[in-house]
């Protein structure tokens, strides 16, 4: 028996994407977004939305680029730290000892500690009411060689994600592999 | 050392949302979207991207609704079946045994054997290329009641969702606790 329990933005799995921007005076900043996705395949592009007072998304207007971070377990509590305090009032690398590395393709710093890092360009934005949703070209991926398998793709067992459960406020790890994609509902196929 | 492998859509985690609509004839239908997330918190939205020829984006853009259903582990291979084969040539609630339920909110189906719905009314379209990025206000939250904990809100450790890698093309289940959020970051503050 199902139960209503009133329009909130409860989803499994949400993401812990942390945006890295640099403001108009060039001070790299981080910030922990976890309402987001990828939105198309060609071309490769990624949503978040951000509160209309975000730092970051006054960031973003100016450099019309950013990246997305993915953290691995072992940097909960930085990705954590970046979701909780303004980069108005605090230098969030500097806080938390990690490394901004500006990247060669967008305007935008990545995190270097951090395995898994996609640049992109902003292509779109639309205004939904609390949040605007901002919309990005993925110009390119790059992945920390260790966290990578011998073909150089993102291994996702190496890089420990994690996810946010937006009801319990809680982050979880990755579990097991329960199965292939694309591949085990061939069985029920009539 | 990071390498870069080129503009490739790989974010984690990334959801296995199993989307349910009406067709024009009234035949209900489920397709699994690895693309979306939550877009805005007031009004509560969420996005989905599905390519320009799938069934269910007609669907929708006739109904103008449509549900998220966050499957269990429990029903790994029904939702990666629904992602392998078209509406258009299958009657996948019948191929999978599983049972739609009209909602009482917004015109679409959901599925009855998911712990957790969300029941959504189409409010923007956006073409991005290959995708179509689709936003829905959500109008309502269902969550099974032995899903949930004793006040009602949806228990991650009893739904049991899962994720899609998509560099390794696999499924994976939640792993443990690593921390409370807008918590452990505070011990980061100066």
């Amino acid at each position: 028996m199902k139960k209503s329990i009133g329009a909130k933005t409860i989803v499994y799995p949400t993401p812990v994407f942390i945006v890295g921007t640099y403001d108009k005076d060039g001070k790299p900043d981080v910030m922990a977004a976890a309402w987001g996705g990828i939105a198309c395949s060609q071309p490769p592009c990624v949503s978040i939305s951000l509160q209309k007072q975000r730092y970051t998304l006054e960031n973003i207007y100016e450099r019309e680029a950013f990246t997305i971070n993915i953290p691995s377990e072992d940097h909960v509590k930085e990705a954590d730290y970046f979701g909780i305090v303004s980069g108005r009032d605090a230098d969030k690398f500097s806080d938390s000892g990690l490394t901004p590395v500006k990247s060669e393709i967008v305007d935008a710093p990545y995190v270097q500690e951090f395995p898994l890092i996609l640049e992109c360009k902003l292509v779109h934005k639309v205004d939904l009411g609390m949040h605007i949703q901002i919309t990005g070209e993925i110009m390119d991926v790059k992945v920390e060689e260790n966290a990578a398998d011998t073909n150089g793709i993102p291994d996702i067992n190496k890089i420990k994600p994690f996810l946010f459960d937006p009801a319990g406020m809680s982050y979880y790890g990755v579990g097991k592999n329960i199965g292939r994609a694309f591949n085990i509902g061939n069985k029920i196929k009539k």
